[in-house]
């Protein structure tokens, strides 16, 4: 059931820049993305049309989504929140668009001030005139390994939620470790309630690499056919529920893996690597991917000789 | 095959300590071995009796020894080179002792300036001296996943010489990751060629996170039946082959790997998270373990409320 050839969805012009504190400027980030591109990304989360006052950092995605080259055949998506995101999300030209709604209440009136209930309702909405507009629409189910506020989630509530949305018209649900705790005793679990209602290839993983466990969550769940998974550039982003801690996890050491397993990407780890030293030099610490410390490292030094070293 | 119980090695006292820039005092010293020993962690590689001359950091390992209080049950264990190295160590009162073989000829010559051959010659005087006086003896084996000198390393050649460390009476081989580069898709073709010579309850595995893939190669090897891992608290050592990359993997990231996986350990997290919040005061720089960091920024902060966040 592994699969030969996996999507990585790109998600750190997006998900990383919105939890860094550095201001990057949007030539900067129209830089981010075209190396992202060069790299063979095959889908680029480029920006959000969300309000400016919440998040500042997405406050020029129009101007991010005119300034990029895009690609033939790569997607170039928004996260939208509402009818009024979505509209400049069209006027920029996107290919498709994400909504994000959570597994738990708590979470959902914290993140987005809505009820679940509610926020389906506005995304109804959202998705009955994006596919009419022939957008395809992605679906972000946080916190369904745990919540910042709830703690535990059951998976039944993660698989309610999941095909809650995927009756709104997505294609695809992103089901996201949103604080980093996920492991792979729990993969198995949260995947197989899951995978009762959508089929493999409707749903995405979203991991991140707080406490270390993304890439052997990656490695739980490829078994049970998942092809799609998100990363970030650099592990770009960080946590923001744990500052100072790893968020997204790196598509460097995604791709690291991935290659190492002999599963087609498409996408080039030295380019990313490149993509990854480049946003690194315009952000206030050090990226959180191992790889890319590994290759900042040998960049700086030479292989020395050491003694006693198993 | 996945064994229900793990014996996690820790190696932060030596290995991790050794790769440190910092000098921590003897007194630091003791006090990181009792937390450790407190955390129930069932071996701790404690020091090494090795020249001074070429490893200041562990020139006072028999005043360690001397200070630990030491819980009946745990092995106390440090890393010898030679009949001098033995003498050290059996006067010190070590629980067990460890020796250190290549895969390849040049790693060996820069390492420890012996060829393979020279080396094994001069481990099999050490080993019947040691087991005559009771030691056990354990046998790490280097750059089995790849050499920063001689690059790819065949699988055969890994299970020549631990076949040889084993002739000589070592009751486990450590296959170390020395560069830290495996990944989970070559795990398999090593431990197939090792798992030909020795059975697995002799093998155990020393991996480095370097480049992320630490956990999901111990996730690799479980269904192996290997049951040994080696782990420093909080990832202390960082990588001598590329300063500021990490080095080993995480006693706690993979203790909260395990936990999760519900293989037992008998390791406390809570009290190896407090070893590694200890040691991270006494040396000059982050540690890598993710779980420590999000520990580290739990301690620092309350959970906020985020926007738009998967």
């Amino acid at each position: 059931m592994t699969p030969r050839r996996v999507t990585v969805v790109e998600v750190g012009p997006r998900d990383g820049l919105q939890n860094e504190r550095a201001i990057v400027s949007t030539a900067d980030k129209i830089e981010f993305v075209n190396r992202l591109t060069a790299a063979h990304l095959p889908v680029i989360e480029t920006g959000a049309f969300v309000s400016p006052k919440w998040v500042p950092q997405m406050a020029d995605a129009a101007d991010v989504f005119a300034g990029i080259t895009r690609a033939p055949g790569t997607r170039y998506t928004a996260l939208v929140p509402n009818e009024a995101g979505l509209d400049r999300a069209i006027a920029a030209g996107v290919s498709e668009i994400a909504i994000f709604a959570s597994s738990t209440e708590t979470f959902s009136r914290k993140n987005i001030n809505q009820s679940i209930d509610d926020s389906l309702a506005t995304y109804k909405a959202v998705c009955e005139r994006a596919i009419a507009s022939g957008l395809r629409v992605r679906g972000y189910l946080s916190t369904a390994f745990g919540c910042p506020f709830e703690g535990a989630v059951d998976p039944e509530q993660v698989a309610r939620v999941a095909g809650r949305l995927a009756d709104l018209g997505v294609f695809e649900v992103a089901i996201s470790d949103t604080i980093g705790i996920a492991h792979p005793g729990q993969v198995p679990r949260v995947l197989e309630a899951v995978l009762a209602r959508l089929p493999a290839d409707r749903v995405a993983l979203h991991y991140h690499d707080t406490r270390g466990t993304a890439l052997a969550n990656v490695l739980a769940s490829l078994p049970f056919g998942i092809a799609t998974y998100d990363a970030s550039s650099g592990g770009l982003g960080g946590c923001p529920y744990a500052p100072g801690a790893a968020g997204n996890l790196a598509t460097d050491d995604l791709i690291y893996m991935l290659d190492g397993l002999g599963i087609e990407t498409g996408v080039s780890l030295a380019a990313v690597s490149e993509a990854s030293a480049f946003i690194a030099s315009k952000i206030d610490h050090r990226l959180p991917s191992r790889h890319a410390q590994a290759e900042e490292a040998r960049r700086k030094s030479e292989v020395r000789s050491q003694k006693y070293e198993p």
